[in-house]
C-alpha cells in the first residue's frame, strides 16, 4: 500500500513491476530533446507510445497535471514545470489543475487563501518559467469553468466515478479513508479523464507526468476509464503516464515545502540560496582535502551535483566533466558548490525579473 | 441506526425524542389551511416557527425537496407533491431536485434514462397537480444550472462538505458505506443548504418536508450547516423540516415503486385503479356481513379509508361521517371501496387531461 499523500520511500523497481510501468525510452530521436528524459530523471512510462506518436505526427493530445497550493514554489516543483512547458512547446493542450478541493479537505487553508497561493506563488512562477496562455487550461477544482456546460460536465463525471469503484479498492490504495480523501480521489480521477469529455477536448490521448508514488492512482484512473468504456457510458482512451525521480532535499531527505532548509525556493535570493547550499547541501566529498584528492568524491550522493545534473548544467559534456573531476578528486566540495552557486544565482536573478513581468500576465490565464 | 434508503419500520415517538422533533402545530390559524397538517399526516417539525413566521409576514423562504426518478409516480409521491404546491401558492421559492446522481450510484439506470423518467413521469405529474414554473427551480444533481456561477458554487459546496464530517459519523447514520452512498450524502446536504449561497437566494429560511426516516439526515445537515457557520466559511440558517406519515401500500405494507400491486399510479386508468382497490386494498372489515354489522369495521387499519383520509375526501365532516359509519358497521367494506373508487376515478380522469396539457409546459421548467 502506497499513500500518495505520505512521504514513505518506495522501491522503484518493485513498483514498476507491480504496476506494469515500463522503462522510459520515449527519447529516441522520435521526439525532441529533453534533459529530464535524456538523463533518466524521467525513468518510467505507461502507454507513452500514443503520446510519442502524437508528437511525431503533430496530432492533438493533452498533458494534464495538478498543483497543490501549499507553501513556496521550489526547485522540486520546477521538474514538473519544466515538463509542462516542454509539452506545451510541442503543441500539447495543457490542463493545469489547482487541487484546492484536495488541499482544503486536507485542512491546509481556506479556499480563498489557497486560490491566492496558487496564483501568486505557483502560476506566476510557471509563467516566468515559460508557460503561455495559449493552449493552457488553468483551473481550480472548486471552480472548474466559466462555461456552465463544461462545469456541469466536469462535476457530473466526478459524481459518476463512485459507481465504478468500491470502498475496499480505495482502502487498498489510500489506506485510512476520510470523506475528504474520498472526494479528493474522485476529483483527481475526473481531473485526468475529463479532457476527453465532449464538452472539453473530446476523446484523445492524455499524458500525466508523475512521481512513482502516484502509480496506484494512475492505475485506478485507468481502471475507472476502462469501466466507463465497458459500460458504454464514455469512450475514453486510457491515460498515458510518465514517472520521474524526485529531486532530493538539501540534506538528502525529502524536499518538503514545510521545511525551508530542505529546499531552494524560486523566490529565494542568490545570497539565501548560496547560504543554504554551503550550510545544508549534503556532500559526497571526503572528510579532508587529502582524502578527497586521494579517493575522490561520490557524486551519486552529492546534492549539489544532483542539482546540476537535474537542471542547472544542461550541457551533457560539461556535466560529464564535472562528474569525472569530482569523482577523481580533482575538484573539491567547495568548488562543486561554487559552480552550483553561480549557476543558481544567475537563474534566480533572471527568474526574479521574469516573475515581475509574469504578474501582469496572470489575468490571461484566469477567466 | 436508520437507513434512509431502506424500508425498515421506524418508531415515530422514539425517533422524535431522539432527534428533538417536536409535534407539528404549525396549523393554528397562523398559516393557511392544509389537509395534511390539519389531519396530523404531517405530525412533526423542527424549527418550523421560522417558516410559519415567513408565511405570516409574507417574507421570502425556500421549500426544498427531491425526487428519486425510479418507477411510476404514485399516490405516495402525491403527498410530497401536494406540499410543494401548497408552499408554492404561499409564496415559497421551490427547489425541486432530481436525485439522479444518487439514483445512478444506486445503479437504478443511466443518467439519460433517469432524466427521461424525471421529466416524463415526475415533472409532468407535478405540473398536472398544480406546480407552476414561476418561483420553481427544478434541477438535476448531475446538471445543476445553466449559470456557471451557480453550477460552480453548488458543486464547490459539495466538495467542501467532506471536511465537516467524519467517516464514523456517516457510518453511524447510513450503515455500510459505498463510495456512491458517500457522494450521494454530500449531494443531499448541498441540495438542502445551497439555496443560502450568495449565488442562489442568499441566507434565508428553508423548509424540507420529509418522512421520519430522514430525521438523521436532517440532523447531519444541520450539524454541517452549524460547522460551516462556526468556521465563518458560510453563514447558514439551520434548515427547518416537517415530518409526514407515509401512505401505506394497498396490502398494508410499504408502498413501493417496484411493486405495482402496492400502489395506484397517477397514470393508472380508473378501471385498473378500481381492480387494484377491490383485489388488493387491505380491509378493516369483518369476515361476514353479520359480524360487520354487529361489531363494525376498523377504519384505523383500512387502506381504503386511509386513502380517503389522506387525500380523496377533503371535507372533514364527510370523512368523519365515513369513519363513524364504517366503525359502527353501517357501511360495509364493499361500500367503502365504492366511495373511494368513484373519487379516484374522477381524480384520475381529470388528472389525465391535465397531464396531457402539462407535457407542453415541461420546457418552462427546464432551461
Amino acid at each position: 500500500m502506497i499513500d500518495p499523500w505520505g512521504s514513505e520511500d518506495v522501491k522503484e523497481e518493485k513498483l514498476m513491476n507491480e504496476f506494469g510501468i515500463e522503462k522510459f525510452s520515449g527519447f529516441s530521436g522520435k521526439i525532441p530533446d529533453n534533459l529530464l528524459m535524456r538523463r533518466g530523471i524521467i525513468f518510467g512510462q505507461m502507454d507513452f507510445g500514443k503520446i510519442a506518436d502524437c508528437i511525431k505526427n503533430r496530432k492533438k493530445f493533452v498533458m494534464m497535471t495538478g498543483l497543490m497550493p501549499s507553501g513556496a514554489f521550489h526547485l522540486g516543483h520546477k521538474i514538473v514545470a519544466d515538463q509542462i512547458i516542454y509539452y506545451q512547446k510541442l503543441g500539447a493542450k495543457i490542463y493545469l489543475c489547482v487541487a484546492d478541493v484536495e488541499a482544503y479537505n486536507m485542512r491546509l487553508a481556506s479556499l480563498e487563501k489557497l486560490r491566492r497561493i496558487a496564483i501568486e506563488e505557483y502560476l506566476t512562477n510557471y509563467i516566468a518559467l515559460g508557460l503561455r496562455p495559449k493552449n493552457c487550461d488553468f483551473y481550480f477544482q472548486s471552480n472548474r469553468s466559466s462555461s456552465s456546460a463544461k462545469a456541469n460536465a466536469y462535476y457530473r463525471l466526478i459524481s459518476m466515478i463512485p459507481k465504478k469503484v468500491t470502498l475496499n479498492e480505495l482502502k487498498a490504495i489510500y489506506g485510512d479513508l476520510s470523506p475528504g480523501k474520498i472526494i479528493s480521489v474522485m476529483h483527481q480521477v475526473s481531473d485526468i479523464l475529463h479532457s476527453q469529455l465532449k464538452e472539453f477536448e473530446d476523446k484523445g490521448p492524455v499524458v500525466v507526468p508523475v512521481g512513482i508514488d502516484q502509480a496506484p492512482h494512475l492505475r485506478l484512473t485507468r481502471d475507472v476509464a476502462a469501466r466507463f468504456s465497458q459500460a458504454k457510458e464514455f469512450d475514453f482512451i486510457l491515460p498515458s503516464s510518465t514517472y520521474h525521480k524526485f529531486m532530493k532535499g538539501l540534506r538528502g531527505g525529502k524536499m518538503s515545502s514545510s521545511d525551508p532548509t530542505s529546499f531552494i525556493a524560486l523566490t529565494d535570493g542568490p545570497k539565501t540560496a548560496r547560504e543554504k547550499i554551503i550550510k545544508h547541501a549534503f556532500s559526497g566529498g571526503r572528510d579532508t582535502v587529502e582524502e578527497h584528492r586521494e579517493k575522490g568524491g561520490v557524486p551519486e550522493v552529492d546534492i549539489s551535483y544532483q542539482m546540476l545534473y537535474y537542471m542547472f548544467e544542461p550541457d551533457d559534456k560539461k556535466i560529464k566533466k564535472i562528474y569525472e573531476d569530482y569523482k577523481s578528486g580533482k575538484i573539491l566540495t567547495g568548488e562543486l558548490k561554487q559552480i552550483l552557486t553561480e549557476k543558481i544565482a544567475k537563474f534566480l536573478i533572471e527568474h526574479k525579473e521574469k516573475r515581475e513581468k509574469a504578474r501582469d500576465k496572470v489575468h490571461e490565464f484566469i477567466s
